[in-house]
């Protein structure tokens, strides 16, 4: 059995980097929590939001993200279970292919390079689970769907919901 | 209808390149056609056999390869007809990464980001054709797949063979 795990606000905390970088580039304090149910941009002022995304485009990133919580534990026990695959959309960076590449290793080692896809577009994927944060990602996979619980989707309801690592395991395992 | 096209020796000519990377460090004069029916290292002495991939972890070798003959023109065609995707296993190879995309950027503009994919493992797509070099991306396709062929796999016989990209474009167009 084939399980796809989206890396960016799954597996990687990218949401809460956004801010934080957001935060020191422009010296706002932005929250998390003012953030619920909208993406980043949607919360800044307007003269800010065609550069929010800048630091998507430069060196180190993706390479310095956090883990999210319990990820790394129990992706180590789909990986006995499961064939996993990573399945990033991570064309649009082309500096993150190799910071993405290099992040699995520091903290995924487990999943070997054959198991690693960086695509553009997820509905070529041929599998039977796919975890992601993005609605138009999931809805195009003919496997099932579980959407990991992100501050964008909280107000999503057309999917099985995965609230976090702990919950993943509590279904997969 | 969904076509994956294959980079290395389907786009690119990746195993001239090879060759002469080999011959240039090695101060050797194999040719294309004595590798006929065989894999390069398979055609050099012994102790050259470790190092011969050498190239393919360094800078610039991906970034150089010259486009196969008409690969441009017909797939530029093909890209109309089908959704056309690049699926390149380029994981093994992590600086080849960035150099891919930026190779597809310069000689093939029209392949949009969303069309590209890098991977390890080509069982994870799901589409209608695949045009691939390599038998051990074939097998586990499971739409129509297309053999290109390369010197390598001459003597395979167990695939529709495209001997070049106007056969290509006589096929599908």
């Amino acid at each position: 059995m084939i399980v796809f795990v989206d890396m960016d606000e799954v597996m990687a905390d990218t949401y809460n980097a956004h801010i934080e970088q957001y935060n020191q580039r422009f010296g706002a304090s932005l929250t998390k929590e003012e953030c619920m149910g909208h993406e980043v941009w949607q919360k800044v002022p307007l003269e800010h939001k065609d550069t929010i995304w800048q630091h998507y485009l430069e060196d180190g990133f993706f390479r310095t993200l956090r883990p999210m919580e319990d990820s790394i534990e129990v992706l180590k026990e789909l990986n006995k279970k499961y064939k996993v695959y990573v399945a990033s959309a991570a064309m649009q960076f082309p500096n993150s292919l190799l910071e993405k590449h290099q992040w699995l290793d520091e903290h995924f080692p487990f999943i070997h390079w054959r198991n690693r896809i960086l695509c553009g577009d997820k509905q070529i994927l041929r599998g039977d689970i796919l975890i992601d944060d993005r609605s138009h990602n999931l809805e195009k996979f003919k496997g099932r769907p579980l959407l990991y619980t992100s501050p964008h989707n909280i107000h999503t309801n057309n999917f099985e919901r995965v609230n976090n690592w702990k919950e993943i395991a509590d279904e997969l395992l």
